[in-house]
């Protein structure tokens, strides 16, 4: 089913846990147009992930790197280059987690330890691993960078907490070195903001199925799959789109571009109508 | 209960119909700021709406013009500077209608007489008012211009059909002449992104009162009321803001930030778990 | 050197000229990728340009039709479709004309027929062309709508004039569109902000290689050029974009994410420093 | 001169040194408009600068206070409340420094101990101050938060370094915080993009002047100046603005909404036009 848009291509991917993961599904289908593959996750989502399994669908090699420590992704980098025989084209970046969200601590009453780590993990690490490259001048002129990211980095999410200040720095960190990259080396560095997605990280954030089902509703086109945002990513890592770079691009059937579509408001209204709610008092959620 | 703020200041207003308009309130809280005001609307909404009672009330002249007529404007700002003994330091439009809304024509039959219309009464109308005055040099060094809009400009509500294109031609046409008169006369123009608020012209909108339930649980401020927005127009008016120029302001509780708030996605969950609700199709609504 | 990755679809190009037009290589590169074509532009530009030599080029049609006239547009889709025996997959707007800008008008001396005439041609003529194709039935489920447009709708540039404010709300037809179009039909609509082109009615601009220096050093990656634009409208019209609508997308080498580049503050400090430039008073543009 | 806008309110003020500061001015300001003020910095800032002599001019109490540190920041609230005999009105975050723009270390040599600093000192400082101040009550109802910021956090601007991404960070946390404080209490965070101001920091960055004198021909209105930020930080603080959150304002002549002005043009056209430009090669940056 591949159209060899990524044919002599090599890219290298961090993120993909399980087939739920957004990063399986760019790199299957990085494969299916032609690429190679090179997949990097923690040691610790190695062993708790299955990605054994997609390594072996489409021939990758696995190398494990904490992408938060310079000497793993400098040796990342390294056994990159020498698997491949030379540099890289593509490499997506679809990392983050917030230890603020994972203990359920609420952002008023934030640990500044674990917001540090969440900006180091989340965002911080997209400069680690840009820069590593660059010194290792690892990636080929026009080469292309993906992060993916998600609209609370301009629209508040209740729950979503301090991910949502690590996804702005992230986008800003694909715009400060889109520039220094692009003007020295014709890289592009876009970060892609998906719709709330059903992966193991996605699930985990409370209230996540109202919101998926809002969103959808919101939606023109519906909430976009990992599948979806898989070939949307191909479209960055080709020579289609060489003149875009230091972009936040929404990949979300429309949700951003929403204000109230009518089958959202229809849903809303049922509770307005509907006797349970009204007997509900109005602001039991503080 | 005023601070002086507009002493001395002489102002034009457009588009006070009646006590719920917003234009009715900037002009009373800018008579109390102390600013002597010019009431301008069309010979219709004269007669329709109660604006006397207000010109009464404020010590204000009322001169009639119909807003997309160049005859009627130059006449206003004959008659206002000779009112005034001089020219004005401000002005606000808020001028908007629709045929094709009114109608019920739906955007994607529409109709494009009244397209253009809704364009020309709704944003071209506000390019002529600034023209007129600055050929008229009617508007003092460092004066100020405030158009009202609406979010839907930049993302799609349901039902506001061609207002929203004319309100992104408004906003843009605040920025053009913006840097024109900016740079020849300091004049500055802004336009506030007003919430929905329960005008005569806004509860003409269908579904307006769901809305209003809605974006007054997403924005953590609720919505702002006409009489708020007064207040905010005031600083812009005054002196305060005079390096403010070209930008559209949201004043709205906070809702153009917010992505989903615990209120609002509450009360929507309410309607997933409503067994009358679950009883309806997903896609009533097309 | 195709991907055949319009394989079996048919598309209909808005807007080519002659060989600098950007359609012009959106027409030849989509037919690379395997698209069957037909072409359009009003009667007046089919006599000026050399269309007929792209046509047989690439096996496409050559339909007349003035996209501001609801006749002309639905003889047009009545003939595309009878030619291509279905319906259309994608569809091209790369039209916008100011009576005002050709006839050196100033914005604050504007003609308001022109104005009107500026954004019926500019605009309105693409939620025609939707809207014709809508009551055709006209383009097939997930198939994909781009219109060309330009920067200027968001930040003002001396001499663009009332195309600034055409293109500000060509983009919002883009999104009001796009909503209905897309909860209906699964069609997706967006627009794609390209750099300053050195097309036929780009060079006609005031002022405009001195701005294409500027915009070159600004954009990291260079101004992006006619054929990069049609390779990008290609991911656009692909399947690999199924969930991207209602979005203003920037093709322009990273100048819209750039305050100011090293290289174009070189040049431009030149000038702070060159004894001529001194010489000359701050203000003499007004 | 003063309007008694902040009339019985009472302001915590971080971040001024000496009489360039923005934060200088706008205590002094408040205190025209009759406010009671607390002024704030580190030990070292107190020291080096002359803010003693700006807290007798206008009465205020000085306290110092690390904003990266928790218990500094407990103890100044603590003491403020004291000092005040009850709850602040408004809040001055004015506080940013990177020790790699100090140490001009580059960005794609950044040292990753300097970023985690950088955001620490410049963004997070934010929510530490706004944490502490919830977890003390400290804000009356209906009170304003307000900090800093620039342009850079959305369009890159060479030599601004990590600042970039940190201020991307701070306006996220004025929307996070924003929406949790004002839920609960109606208390608004805005952040001011204010134009590039000639303080003791700004003047630090190299290539300053030429980057002034380019905003300044590019703005229709000018930069804005350190006291006419102060002078739209009153309005933020005042009871005219309750309603507006959540916001990015710029405050900056207009720099914001430009693409290319006349005067700045013609200044950079100056360059391409004389000899001693022309011998230069085009990409001697890089």
């Amino acid at each position: 089913m591949g159209h060899n848009l990524l044919k002599n291509k090599k890219g290298l991917i961090f993120g993909a846990l399980n087939d739920l993961s957004i990063a399986w599904k760019v790199a299957e289908r990085a494969h299916d147009e032609g690429a190679e593959i090179v997949l990097t996750n923690t040691p610790i989502a190695l062993r708790m992930g299955t990605i054994d399994e997609l390594a072996q669908k489409i021939s990758a090699k696995v190398i494990a790197a904490d992408a938060t420590k310079i000497s793993d992704l400098e040796e990342l980098f390294k056994q990159t280059m020498e698997h491949f025989g030379g540099k890289v084209d593509f490499i997506l970046h679809s990392i983050g987690m917030s230890p603020n969200v994972r203990k359920k601590i609420p952002y008023d009453d934030i640990n500044y330890e674990n917001f540090l780590k969440t900006i180091d993990i989340s965002a911080i690490s997209f400069h680690k691993m840009i820069q590593v490259a660059k010194k290792f001048d690892a990636i080929n002129e026009w080469g292309s960078i993906v992060a993916l990211t998600y609209i609370a980095a301009q629209r508040t999410l209740f729950e979503y907490n301090d991910m949502a200040d690590a996804k702005a720095a992230l986008e800003s960190i694909a715009r400060s070195f889109g520039y220094i990259y692009g003007r020295q080396k014709r890289i592009r560095i876009n970060t892609i903001s998906q719709s709330p997605t059903p992966t193991t990280a996605g699930m985990g954030v409370k209230g996540f199925s109202g919101l998926m089902d809002f969103t959808e509703r919101m939606s023109p086109l519906g909430n976009a799959s990992a599948q979806e945002c898989a070939a949307y990513c191909i479209t960055l890592f080709s020579d289609l789109t060489r003149k875009v770079t230091m972009q936040n691009l929404y990949h979300d059937g429309g949700f951003s571009s929403m204000g109230m579509s009518a089958r959202a408001m229809e849903m809303y209204n049922k509770s307005l109508e509907c006797k349970d709610c009204k007997e509900n008092p109005l602001n039991k959620t503080e």
